[in-house]
């Protein structure tokens, strides 16, 4: 069965690869910032946030793709009453993290898995994450090294490089923080005989 | 201040390195299996065999280096009333895994800070990791195409590599998982302003 990823990240194309699937990444474009924007102003919850936009982009390639597994993946940060997405410059990321700073802040990961044009599985894990009390000059250097590396993260921050520096504690499974839900969706590939057990 | 690792780990040295610490790695041989087997008959339970040998290898480093910061770190396996290090064959390595199969074990890393030839800091992480039911031609191929990247690991498994298909659950810090309980050490190393914060 031929599995598309229905996503640009690189990171979960790397997991998954890691982890020994075979698969083509095949990004969706759909307008991640609009429908945000709607569902939070509709009062959804993060959750259901990122969990319609993981099935918004695997619908989407799972029109033209009804032969292959489709995996679509979306993450928001969620603070307070907040749903956030990526930060769209430096300047942003730097208003982002000082209202971080000192505060604990949940990411949520979305899966939505297609087949034959419908979805068949979904899972969505949660992370909890607090900053710690770094200094202004601090975090205006780390922008510096890091804004190229991190623009397309959603909080700006790798844990598996100089971003795990602005944690004092990080509650929750690492591949959510990375993006996927990765043990749970490996679970149900082997379950279906996708992959071998 | 000059921060030495008493690790052989590529994988610890990449984790410090990626946080943005500058070190240096020199291993400081001791005999590992010698001293887990006699703690292990006194009855010591794993964390204090993790943290004795973690210290040991601080301090043998730190009674040549005293101008230094050296960082001893080791992993231990727990499962059931036993202690595991690393297995010493392919084979070895099988049969811990059938045994470890559909079980939860646990993984405790411990570090052990020296500074001027004596302990200044320690901290010891705890991760409890369950397997699935894989079928014994799995293992036998995850061993055969696995086996020259993990031999040096507690476990025999890299959760970011293929070994994440072992498992079922990970409940706990990635990094300890990774043998380094990456951010109490990075928040202590920032309150002593050995690192900018």
């Amino acid at each position: 069965m031929r599995l598309l990823l229905a996503s640009a990240s690189e990171t979960r194309l790397a997991l998954l690869r890691a982890a020994g699937l075979e698969l083509e990444a095949l990004p969706a474009r759909i307008d991640e910032e609009g429908v945000r924007g709607a569902l939070e102003a509709e009062g959804a919850s993060p959750l259901d946030v990122a969990d319609t936009l993981a099935e918004m982009k695997a619908q989407k390639l799972a029109e033209r793709h009804r032969e292959a597994l489709v995996l679509g993946c979306d993450q928001v940060l969620a603070f307070r009453r907040e749903v956030w997405g990526k930060a769209p410059s430096p300047k942003a990321l730097r208003a982002q993290l000082l209202r971080l700073r000192g505060e604990t802040h949940k990411l949520i990961s979305a899966v939505v898995l297609y087949e034959e044009g419908r979805p068949v599985w979904r899972h969505a894990g949660e992370v909890r994450l607090t900053m710690r009390d770094f200094s202004d000059s601090w975090i205006d250097g780390y922008i510096a090294r890091n804004w190229e590396a991190v623009r397309h993260s959603v909080g700006g921050y790798h844990l598996e490089g100089e971003g795990v520096r602005l944690f004092s504690a990080v509650e929750g499974d690492y591949f959510t923080v990375l993006g996927l839900p990765l043990l749970p969706l490996l679970n149900y590939l082997g379950q279906r005989g996708f992959i071998p057990t």
